[in-house]
């Protein structure tokens, strides 16, 4: 199965992006207050892209070449560019602006666990970092090639691990390699009748590995449970040896569940080469809903209602609640259909409208009894049906999302998204201080800002916050994403929420770790790293801040 | 709320206990070829009971009362015999012969987190182990107070820190102290209408904090998930200070879980002074159900077939499947019903029948919807219902089966129980594998041996295995059992199974760990206890062997 992998400056294939029309321009301007929002930032050509020479001598370089063989070791500029970075905006504004100087000294592309083992040999004995790449997709700085303190840095891309390796159908899980994207893990399950359900927005390019490191959470994960839930076992290679976690066994309590030290270490204990997932069978039959809400917090009152009264078992795989802001946004650009909506809400009283999206999956009559149910609770909870539509349009656009910022960011507007969740006692002070302060950091050198937030995921005890903001791309915007990052991140960790939901630590996010863990929660991080990568080869500088307090994690000149 | 503690030689408040009946002697006598079931075995006099003094001096003694309170500190010999050992049979064997030289050196009763700070500071200071004892129902070895390398031993009984400190009923979180025995859980919740839902055999007298230490399972954990899934943060000091593991914020992907190093450390971290868990409405309605099959493989399937073909949330809370020993008992003993239904089955063609115990709990409505559909798939699978009654005999007696084991040993039979889990894939070949190792064993010396088998949790992926175990108890008792338990250890490691599904570790696992998690997963373990136990204070001997090899731990003369 052949993907294409993103273009260097920004996501996926370019030819497959849908350019903004000129209404939802003219309503970008508008809002943001900008002159114009012409096309007049666009990146660099690829061959200005500026980058350091490889580190690395020939000696080395032939040692990984016998390896993992003359074609799988790269160390020419344009690999080393197209792993430069992941895609976080500040990413992208940097290698847009064509700056690729912390390319890594070479790129390779193990074939198995025993390459990837030797090359870490290697890398101990030649001091050299080593970052796992799968997909490439972090927004948080996860696969930054840093050095730390070490003398080069190698990425390891892990395409080419991309096989099922095993499956058990009576068990219903299935084992595949590290480097197999999201469309291919769909695309060997579903002749047999089953389906990961794991579906983030990065699914076109991330990988089962990425999803393991990083506990990701995929948009259908209300109902097919998390990374964390999924994964049944690990293979992992670490500088002090494989290590296998995680247990075949359902329902072990021998000991801790040392599975969960690697999920969510974020490649900085070593390299996850395999892993082994609970699969589900492929759902008959998909029902898709929407309901409209006369605020932010009726709706999310209403979804807490859903989880907590319905029948056990209807949740919905997909539950989603925009606020106000991302509600209208909605409403203004969809079109005659849609404003002929909205009309008809402002008639039944709603002024500014939420608007619930739902998706149900399984056999057909189940699915539409679950459906029949749960339209009870939330019209009980004072919500409007407004039939299947915006729910089928969601799901037709639902990986497009990142298409949308590479065409903002070339006509001058700054966009960026975060997440976080927080139980339902705190949801709705979490989401005003959270919205408050991203606003108010845009805002902070006279431009106007613009922030739209939803609910993406329903717990028993919470949900999450997903917000996305815009505004006018100041002169220094990776100045400007630093402030806004940061004064949500505070108001984050003020309102007792979490740092991240499913876009991890990675380097943006180091910094906030000891308020989520504390000290002594960061040495228990540490002494783990340091019993499997005593050397400190993996993945510097991410997860684990290199001291306690704020300052951000240095790199080697 | 007041609930009594167990006694000294064997389990709860022997005036509970129900005598076995004249025709479940003669069942047993001739089921294992003795001569007699006689009351020849009785305990020893509780004055007989044989200790070394303690080692503690009067400073140290001294220091303890001023920290906990005088009347918290206790060095007589009584408490002292209470809490020299957990509830497995080896534990009873030898309580029962008088022997309780590895008492603990004291008992305290903290009252805080502070206090229990305290008291791990002075025993650092002066090199005292200290084992954490909530009900002290271990079967595993778990609360034995071993010294290890260090001078003395003390247990911390959890038993004054019963409180619940705080409840979100909207989130649905209760945070208690970590000594609340499971009485005391539900009767705070009950009034408030939440239930923790977690049900282990020892319900009566563990505690919250035991569960967490070693991620119990309850018998409607197939319902309301285990300890692992229910807990949310935990509080704990260690001897390198406290540490809060877990957030209330629900999804978060900041980084490894370390909650998951925490739960199931077995006391080998430091001690578990309060803990967040999930709560749940109370069942407004249970419904019993029963049904029966023509071999255990044929209810395993069914039940396989009832979590995998089911509608998404209709899988019963409690789910047990007797293997045909179990249930050729059940039918013997069960009075003049049972018999005429045994001859029901076997007009309809089941001559050797495995009984299968159901309990749905919900709202009226869907709970009868819930098992009128689980009924279709069990009937389709070869089953035959046989009413509610034989699920509500088992709920009536559902925490009494330990007191049964008091009566056997005092009549000379051997009685212990062990448990593991599989994927469905394996599971046959499991059970087949340890259910005959254990019968080998127990007849190597050419007694008979009993086995009786039962599956009690159902997972996506497979099934756990409870096997309860007779013979008659040969002169030395502990080799007996030491022969069988490692017969059937060794069986489970053969068959890819885990060596314990709920529980624990304690020291009776503790050299199949290996196998387990391997020598790096060791390692790791190693370093975190490193990390928070820098001196090895906590519960010596337990969970992590002291070496790789298979030497059992020491404890010095």
């Amino acid at each position: 199965m052949k993907i294409p992998h993103s273009v260097w400056y920004g996501w996926g294939d370019p030819a497959r992006a849908k350019p903004l029309a000129a209404g939802g321009l003219e309503y970008l301007r508008a809002t943001l207050g900008l002159d114009n929002v012409d096309a007049t930032h666009p990146p660099v050509d690829f061959a200005d892209i500026g980058l350091r020479p490889s580190g690395l001598d020939d000696e080395v370089l032939d040692k990984l070449r016998a390896i993992c063989g003359d074609a799988h070791v790269s160390a020419d500029s344009t690999e080393r560019i197209l792993h430069s970075g992941g895609k976080s905006t500040p990413d992208l504004l940097r290698i847009r602006g064509g700056d690729a100087h912390r390319a890594p000294d070479a790129v390779l592309f193990p074939g198995s666990a025993e390459e990837v083992r030797r090359v870490l040999e290697l890398c101990v004995r030649r001091r050299l970092a080593v970052v796992a790449f799968g997909g490439g997709t972090s927004v948080v700085g996860g696969v930054e090639p840093l050095r730390g303190h070490l003398d080069g840095v190698l990425t390891l891309d892990m395409r080419r691990m991309d096989k099922l390796l095993h499956l058990d159908a009576l068990s219903r899980t299935a084992t595949f390699e590290a480097g197999i994207r999201g469309p291919a893990i769909e695309a060997a399950l579903e002749p047999l009748g089953f389906t990961l359900g794991h579906f983030p927005q990065s699914h076109q390019e991330a990988t089962l590995g990425g999803y393991v490191a990083t506990r990701s959470a995929g948009q259908a994960s209300t109902g097919y449970g998390r990374s964390d839930d999924l994964v049944k076992a690990v293979h992992l290679e670490t500088p002090a040896g494989p290590l296998d976690v995680g247990s075949l066994a359902p329902g072990t309590a021998a000991g801790p569940k040392l599975l969960d030290v690697i999920v969510g270490s974020e490649g900085t204990l070593g390299v996850i080469t395999s892993a082994t997932v609970q699969i589900h069978p492929l759902p008959e039959h998909k029902s898709h809903g929407a309901w409209s809400f006369e605020s932010f917090a009726a709706g999310a009152e209403a979804l807490r209602k859903l989880r907590h009264e319905g029948v056990r078992g209807d949740m919905p795989h997909v539950c989603r609640l925009s606020d106000t802001d991302q509600s209208a946004a909605t409403f203004r650009l969809g079109g005659p259909k849609t404003a002929a909506l909205a009309r008809y809400l402002r008639l039944r009283g709603q002024q500014s409208p939420a608007l619930a999206l739902f998706l149900w999956e399984g056999d057909k009559r189940e699915t539409t009894a679950r459906k029949r149910r749960s339209a009870r609770i939330l019209r009980a909870a004072g919500g409007i049906p407004v039939g299947p539509m915006p729910a089928r349009a969601w799901e037709r656009g639902r990986f497009s999302g990142p298409y949308l910022r590479d065409e903002l960011l070339t006509r001058g507007v700054f966009v960026e998204t975060l997440e976080t969740a927080a139980t339902w006692t705190r949801l709705e002070a979490t989401y005003a201080a959270v919205r408050g302060a991203i606003l108010d950091a845009l805002e902070a050198n006279g431009g106007m800002g613009y922030v739209q937030t939803h609910i993406s995921h329903v717990y028993p005890d919470g949900a999450s916050l997903y917000f996305t903001f815009l505004g006018g791309l100041e002169q220094d915007g990776q100045a400007q994403n630093t402030r806004v990052k940061k004064a949500a991140s505070e108001a984050i960790v003020a309102a007792g929420a979490t740092i991240t939901h499913h876009h991890a630590v990675g380097i943006d996010h180091a910094q906030y770790m000891q308020a989520e863990i504390g000290t002594l929660g960061l040495e228990v991080l540490r002494s783990i790293k340091e019993t499997l990568d005593p050397t400190g080869i993996m993945n510097p500088g991410k997860l684990i801040p290199e001291t306690d307090n704020d300052a951000p994690p240095k790199d080697k000149p």
